[in-house]
């Protein structure tokens, strides 16, 4: 590991990645598959934790089966009540269960920087044998760390609203921040809040229906663009949240391009962890009224050997 | 609710129940479907999240799919890796989950106090239509509290080790409770090690085929006696959450009696959490190693309408 | 039951049905959950048997998740490969097996009549709790009888072929059936060639996904007319199975009417049991090979209690 | 393929394996992965067609989910029903469905001859890949054909009953083969009935949780010895199918020895089909009643990709 969060390098310091944008591999040592998630050190946890000055509790992810149908053809889950003895014991069982289609963590496994080759140079073997990068890595060291939400909500209304496909910009999460009151430390978790998932429970069936097909999937998020790669890496972030679909504005580019796909560039290349479909609405209710965006974050995702996602597990505490 | 956790009556002052034990119905008023959980306040919280001093984190839930095969005629988890785009994307879903395999939070709708009655009156079909006790109750608060770990295991090992029907007593509790230096607060969780779960990942696969079995399963656990109804309720934890099968000693009796049974009295009368096959390894370890045995405990429940168990999705910060 | 299948009343000579079209209730009695399958006696599949001439097998199901994504939200089965021990004993199981993904008989428990009310009075109760019309009535008498191919595809392709919403009529049937050389006798399955499912394998997986989309699904099928109500009715087959989506021509008419859904009058009124997605492509080769298009077609759907439909595990024997 | 059915060789001719017993690998080419099942042919079929002369139809399949709990640590299906449109359109779905846990054809990929060596020299990478020994590739074919039932009940009776771990012999079935009146010709299925699955179904809940365990697992069932593999060979069947677990007499002997395991045998070495749990006793009243036992046999394995076992979906006509 490099001497300290504080030395992390620039993103103009990071060598390029063929094809574009640039590449954090490297950094954490040859076999790293934790990536920025090395960042939450002891007392970076200790200190995230003095954040919890009221004892506020906000459970981060949304109810399972929230998102019906869910986007991008992934399941909703089946569940089964098991009445073991009738009238006195209930247990349950799940099936069809995808953590990729409610509130999520997005491993370094789930999408690769290049061909046959995901964050840090593991191969997709190592990934389907669950020897590198896979959720399983982090969920043995836990997340608890700060959170800093950023509210762009406003300016996603401004641009045509959550149901359409708006760009958020570098500027813009730069101006919530700052409304905000708080500067990035290494090792922080952000929080993005578009207002999608809001916007999404007031949609009809029928519109519902109609945006969770890939084709016609419209939501707001991250712009793809290097200012965009920038911005995140410089921030020192070990993840990046959000409530809308898929963190980055859908659809993108038909050209993808060296930024066209953040989802390469975070995860693939930085080993930065994404997060989707997390409820902020009340988080951020919370943050207006007292003033304050930064929180004690905590995560706890499923311990699966060689799993790709899990639902966060996540609780903000203020 | 009553004006104060300070002001819980003791259990020789709750009510009896007919056929034995006591009962806290409506405590909480008579609508409560969240039990004892209502004592963790933000205030609770707060001070809770002081004990975090070194930043020290110890995931609690054991990775799923290590109680191989589960107990009682559970199911393994089957895991399906679904490669999006060969070499570029992966996702995954589950199939075959029960809650109740692996580490777990018990709600208050998993046993039943008398039939067809579960915690503070829920009939069965509010527990089958989701309306009371289900886990989503919690889910939707979030659970972040001061655990207290109580290492039980050299007693269990003095009188037959973990593989053993070996009862741990009030006194056990009592005297672990002393050498951790701690007292009970309103509103703590108890954490109890017996050392089952370290000694099971020990044992052969012929040795686990024979023990998940019902009728030849023996494991350590909480005596189920009167003092111990007691001692738990006297404490009064929001939860009590063991490294062993069933939390309290296995086989249980053959006549019931009205202290056969502490599930149907911390769950069904109490309206506390029970945990499960929770990993407390590592936290004992350290806590022995630093003479602390009070932790910042964070669990997030799946937030699944009218679900009976979940993993805790726990961790342990100190 | 009535005096014989020689007896069955002509549609013109069945009630009417309140809101429209025709009803054979009470037919079978009072109790029947069977419906038209009771006209396959004995004699009827002995004397099918005897279409077996040449000893050439069909098989009619097809390859379970070829059609891919399914149509109507139903799912994708997925298949475990269980090595029990490494390189010596493979076994298997399947999650997320939806019957009306792939080729499959409905149930009378599948459409109901009207609101609450399926096949010959069942409740919704009924059906819930598996005593009347689901599948299992079915399975425990087996199916065994003669069939007919009716081969429309010609005149599908003359209306714009089987990616369009062709309505075939029942002149277009009686064609076929002319053509073929064949008269109904009660007891039959018709079996409807539209060109469908041999379409379909030829398109694009973005197509597929398109049409997959209940509001741009368009396939060919039965015409939603009296005349087509009245000639099924008068063939007396005890089933209709089609290689198209839905039997009946794909989108349906805005405005319903009483003969807007044949779903409707096939299995609510006249119990009457409807194949979708079945592979009749090689017996249609085979048949105007030879110019025989009687067969002995032999199916066994699953045995579960309570089930609404099955694959039809269906061979037509020539 | 060889000139016929009628040069097929005899166990004597067939050459050794190594370790004991005799190999038929090669007798239809090196590719081969179907077995003796190219013993049905078009011929075959037709001449076993003629055997339906009264018209009476037998499933073979029991209820799904009535061997409960099911042998050898396999699932019991979960049946979701789906009520598409409350109260008038139902769909299902179906969860942890286990064709080894009901009445099963078990494909030439079930068990190997050797280790990592299938049926006729197929890997077990050819396997995982299904391009060899699967049952779809029975499904594309189908079976139809004779089947013989032999009834060996009342020899099971005699020397303990089907609750025993009762040997039964080649000459047992040859005995009922002489009773039945009939003779072996190349292509046939044979079918032992040994009580078994009858008796199963008297049993208490109690007992039948004991038997599903593999230690305490006690059936009737085919003796594991030369001269029974002998027998079934010279018959030149295509399948065994049996009411029993696991169509060999169980438990198996400490010491396997070369005749140890019929699985391998039949199996591994043969190519033969084994089924289990099939459900013969309204066939054979019927036998007994009109003393023929010779029926036409009709099977439509599932056609999925790379499947090992698949309900046999069968029916006995006579």
């Amino acid at each position: 590991m490099n001497d300290g969060p504080g030395r992390l390098p620039q993103f103009r310091d990071l060598p390029h990645e063929e094809g574009g944008a640039r590449s954090a591999w490297g950094l954490f040592g040859p076999d790293d598959g934790i990536g920025l998630m090395n960042l939450i050190t002891p007392e970076k946890t200790r200190d995230a934790a003095r954040l919890v000055r009221r004892g506020a509790m906000f459970p981060l992810d949304v109810q399972l089966g929230f998102v019906d149908p869910p986007f991008f053809d992934r399941g909703l889950p089946r569940h089964t009540l098991i009445e073991r003895r009738p009238g006195r014991t209930f247990d349950d069982a799940y099936d069809n269960l995808f953590p990729q289609a409610s509130s999520q963590w997005d491993s370094l496994a789930h999408v690769a920087a290049r061909p046959e080759q995901f964050y840090n140079g593991a191969t997709r073997a190592q990934i389907r044998a669950g020897e590198r990068n896979t959720i399983d890595h982090w969920a043995r060291r836990g997340i608890a760390t700060r959170g800093i939400l950023l509210d762009v909500s406003e300016r996603v209304s401004e641009r045509g609203g959550p149901g359409e496909s708006v760009a958020v910009t570098a500027a813009d999460l730069d101006e919530a921040r700052d409304r905000a009151g708080v500067e990035f430390e290494p090792g922080d978790v952000m929080l993005v809040r578009t207002g999608f998932l809001s916007w999404y429970g007031d949609q009809s069936r029928e519109s519902r229906v109609r945006m969770s097909r890939r084709e016609s999937t419209a939501a707001p998020g991250l712009e793809r663009s290097e200012s965009m790669a920038e911005y995140l890496w410089n921030a020192h972030v070990v993840g990046v949240a959000s409530d809308t679909v898929g963190l980055e504005v859908w659809p993108g580019e038909e050209d993808p391009g060296p930024f066209g796909s953040l989802h390469r560039i975070l995860i693939g290349l930085y080993g930065l962890a994404i997060g989707e479909l997390w409820q902020l609405d009340e988080l951020a209710r919370d943050c207006r009224a007292d003033g304050r965006y930064d929180v004690f974050l905590t995560s706890a995702p499923w311990n699966f050997p060689g799993a790709i996602g899990s639902p966060p597990n996540a609780l903000a505490l203020k």
